[in-house]
């Protein structure tokens, strides 16, 4: 139906301000006018008219402002049905009836159907061949990072589109859409003239450069086929981690639209079979009651725009009761949720959970998901017994660290000294550790940059060790930090204090690191090293490193030949990553926290929307942005769908 | 990735119209500005100073109304977070516990949850109970126009959101998003202070004004109730038919939105499998063809959007050789497609259709669908001979008529005299036929108002027959057809020549007309009378003309019960239902036709917006004229999305 207070208005927008609160629409309503509204202009003041002209000429540019708007679309919109025809399309044979090789006797993609659809794609041919595999945080920013004209770039994935996870909670509850969400992978990849593989990566023939794509048929028949590869980057991210709990088939996770899309459903559900007549209490309590195991950032996030729900929509539409029965449960491991912020953030979340009614579970372990409820266990503080729980629910999202997807552990497995459990282990330049050198990256959650210096004792030593006497003096010592800063930057706040360490060490204080010594100091060092953490930022950052260099490699490449410099010359064109953390940020409901490192900020609606404006810049595309901001225009006006869709 | 010719934009919308033809960032461009630029101020050019200086003012007020409504949304966005409390609800334990209750001993829903929340729903508990059965046009228009004091509104549907459907063929392939197409019920109830019941209507029981209804509990097991009415509308609507062809469940269908995801699934899926190395060329051939069975306007408007999905968007970012080998055909089993249009909007439709190679495949008749292909037969014009055709394909698309759904049929196997078969018979006045009086109403696609007049013969002859001789002389004969004109609107076009009615009938030409010769006479004309169309239009209507009648009847319910009138007191309220046609209007690919009944017009792209402006003016709410305005205007910056989802 058309609300009765804008079957006046002519622009929606223009009417918001000025709406009663009275109004039964669903519409959100405000009691005061954005606009300065004229004063009486009594014949006596000369500003009541002063102001009334003032406001008229804003009234009158605003509609003016909008009409040209409004008119340069519509203008532009009449340019875009083309009539174009397409008549004969080259097409090399080899791209309809690939040549069968590799280990397995598979399809040879060697030529892609659109390799000669037109110049610019005929000028990148005969390039390099750039492999990315995977199409998030990472990959995408390798392919906005190197130039059009460098590679030969094709991304294998099995979405055709990268997705802005850090807003999936603000999707699974319908703040914003999920196509909010998304930008087609093929997009994004036609600024560098590049194609889309849509299947999944199982395999890898490193001796032959060949990566082995799984793609399903019509009839839904897996087909595997290489993909030969001069650069592969691997970019496929992580899956949850179970962590031994049995059970999780019962939970929802957060990590794709689709998730968001399944939890939003399940939540509308809830609420709809709680109205029903047909529930009794007791199963209306359950439906009510949501679960968040982990309280990391997705899971508080996730708890807020929960209650942000109850709070904002459900309260008007539904039965008052069912806001009343709510209760939201966040469980987590250690003692305060968001504990790898800041103190003080954590105690300011926790503070308003509290508030809120919603129920944190600190230092519980989770012990099995059950379809109608979570079985978790405390310690009593001072007498350390174990007490076992349990909560009725129909909702359950778990959202625990990461672990291994099936790729990242088959390639992890064919490289001998990959020993990480959780990530396939680089070098400070991205080089995937025993690959063929700089034939393999990988970036984001699936990596992990090694951080052992002892295994590196030799070659340190080699280079140190000027006198050839087997040990390392001081002067010796200065000349191996550096080359350990230069080669691993993540151990230089380590390294700061030379001296200290140097004399630490040498036990026997004659002056002098032994080889025992030096091994012994320079584990301790490793272990003292922490492994980037598995965030969008991390990957970003990587994606855009390795894309720059990549570029540089390409620009460079006849120089480096030239120079008979070796096919990897990456220390030649570019130094190792080094990441520079700019802050960790999350959503509390109608608040948000910010962790910049040394200083800390929290506040409530002005940190929201500042929280929002900086996801709103970090988009992948316009398009993304000006869905963004729609949605919460409408959020703000009509509130969130509760439509189950 | 944000295009570099956005990155320096501050506003996208204001720059629309200045960007390049040559941006290859997917971004729809125009090579001329929709803002006049000024001319070179020479200091000989007084109005070239002057252009200047309107452009700097309109640019301005630009910038200056934009931010005045960017500031008022944010400033009305400030006040839709609340932070309200809910201590103590009033619910009625009768609401907690349902008595049980008829023939099937199932839980009565006399009280709702929700019947205490608040000051206006306490004043409707007791009204007369309206329970509306469906979410469709016809219960929303009921909904939105009867007086939010007049009943205890309850409706009943097993979906959430009503769906506006004529864009559906537009959602089918992203030129629209679903999610502008629907609106919560809840949303619209919300007016009327009334409720939803999420399920589907099963069965009635008329003796106890009961209607039972199948709800699906949380662990997914059917419960059914019984919800007791005053007055009940049955507005569910109708399902395809199939015209027994076998190997529909093959087909796609396009009734809801589940129906139109599933399509734009099946499409983008298409592509994605064709551009695979692994698909071989015949493969690529039977996914690129696409099937449409039926020619009236849903096939045809599905057929041109999928049309225009190739010309704007596949063309960009798929290898063009699919572009080429994409083949569309309409089956169509009269000799015309769009045959209920105006002859000359056929001819304009198919002419359009043939220029862009469509295939139309006229007066065919499908016989099989197969999960690859589609068998149907045509007749040789000449020989008459009947030729057998396939097509390999991997979409069908079935659109032709409909039929009843289970709960129409259950009602109309309750009803002794309801014969006809593909919807529940009703009068003039909306009633359900053989159904106690002014307890059921019937409308939309599940109703058709029955146009038989011999059966009522004898009333008819006992009203006119005033000198009681058994005869009908002519003076009589037009005061029945006064009343029939009363009763039944829709014969009236049959009726006006009333003296040659007569006289034709009048076989022994007595001026006279038996008992027998007035049968034949009101046989003939009863079959003349074509039944209503199945379309958004005449459910809307109907709904309107019966929400406006119970708003009447709630009204003067105390004036009709003093003057001791009939509860059912339809006629003592309102005249029967007329329907008035306002034309028909079709989308046929960046053009589109309107049948006004005499005149028709058809055209480009300015009947294109003409169609808009109808569909944008018929929504249901502001909140999805926004959606669906942004949808086109990023359709035509940004282009269709493009991504599985």
């Amino acid at each position: 139906m058309i609300p009765r207070c804008i079957q006046r208005s002519s622009i929606a927008l223009q009417q918001i301000g000025t709406r009663s609160r009275s109004c039964p629409h669903g519409l959100r309503c405000l009691s005061t006018s954005p606009t300065p509204t004229p004063p009486d202009p009594s014949p006596f003041s000369r500003y009541g008219r002063k102001a009334a002209k003032y406001t008229a000429f804003t009234c009158f540019s605003a509609v003016l402002g909008l009409s040209v708007v409004v008119g340069g679309v519509f203008i532009h919109d009449v340019f875009t049905y083309s009539d174009k025809h397409i008549d004969r399309v080259p097409v090399s044979p080899l791209a309809l009836h690939p040549e069968r090789g590799g280990p397995k006797n598979l399809p040879v993609a060697s030529v892609l159907v659109g390799d000669e659809d037109d110049a610019a794609l005929v000028a990148v041919k005969d390039k390099p061949r750039l492999v990315i595999v995977g199409g998030g945080w990472g990959a995408v920013s390798v392919v906005n990072s190197i130039h059009p004209s460098d590679y030969h770039v094709t991304v294998v994935s099995p979405d055709t589109f990268t997705t802005f996870t850090p807003l999936l909670p603000s999707a699974a509850v319908g703040t914003v859409t999920v196509r909010s969400l998304v930008e087609s992978l093929r997009k994004i990849i036609a600024r560098v003239h590049g194609q889309l593989i849509n299947g999944r990566a199982v395999d890898l023939v490193m001796s032959e450069r060949l990566l082995e794509v799984e793609t399903v048929s019509v009839d839904g028949e897996t087909r595997n086929i290489y993909v030969p590869y001069d650069k592969l980057v691997i970019a496929v991210g992580s899956v949850s981690s179970t962590h031994g709990v049995t059970g999780l088939e019962h939970c929802f996770q957060l990590k794709t639209v689709g998730d968001a899309q399944a939890i939003r459903r399940r939540v509308i559900d809830n609420f709809e079979i709680a109205s029903l007549p047909s529930t009794s209490e007791e199963e209306r309590k359950r439906l009510l009651s949501f679960v968040i195991c982990g309280g990391g950032p997705t899971g508080v996030e996730t708890a807020a725009e929960i209650y942000d729900l109850c709070q904002e929509d459900i309260i008007n539409y539904f039965p008052k009761l069912l806001r009343k029965e709510v209760s939201i449960h966040v469980i987590q491991s250690r003692e305060h949720i968001l504990n790898t912020y800041s103190e003080a953030i954590s105690k300011f979340a926790e503070e308003k959970f509290r508030r809120e009614g919603v129920e944190l579970i600190t230092t519980a372990r989770v012990g099995e998901v059950r379809p109608d409820r979570v079985i978790f266990t405390t310690k009593v503080p001072d007498t350390g017994k174990i007490v076992e729980h349990t909560i009725p629910t129909n909702f359950v999202l778990w959202s625990t660290g990461i672990s291994m997807n099936p790729f990242t552990a088959r390639v992890s497995s064919l490289l001998p000294n990959q020993v990480h459990k959780k990530a396939i282990e680089v070098d400070a330049h991205l080089r995937v550790k025993g690959a063929p050198q700089g034939d393999i990256y990988a970036i984001g959650d699936c990596a992990t940059i090694e951080t052992s210096l002892v295994s590196h004792l030799l070659e340190l030593v080699e280079e140190a060790d000027r006198n050839k006497d087997g040990n390392i003096d001081f002067d010796e010592w200065q000349i191996m930090v550096k080359r350990i800063k230069k080669t691993l930057p993540m151990a230089a706040t380590h390294l700061e204090k030379v001296r200290t360490l140097f004399d630490l060490y040498d036990s026997d204080s004659d002056n002098k690191l032994t080889l025992n010594e030096l091994a012994v100091l320079l584990q301790e060092i490793g272990n003292k090293i922490t492994a980037l953490p598995a965030t969008a930022q991390v990957a970003a950052q990587q994606g855009k490193y390795l894309g720059h260099k990549l570029h540089l490699l390409a620009a460079k490449r006849n120089t480096l030949l030239s120079n008979e410099l070796p096919a990897d010359a990456d220390e030649a064109v570019t130094g190792p990553f080094n990441y520079r953390h700019l802050g960790s940020l999350a959503y509390i409901g109608n608040a948000a926290v910010f962790d910049l490192g040394r200083l800390s900020f929290m506040g409530g609606l002005v940190a929201m929307y500042a929280w929002r404006s900086i996801y709103w810049s970090e988009q992948v595309s316009m398009r993304t942005r000006a869905l963004l901001m729609t949605d919460w225009v409408l959020r703000g006006v009509w509130g969130r769908d509760l439509s189950r869709l």
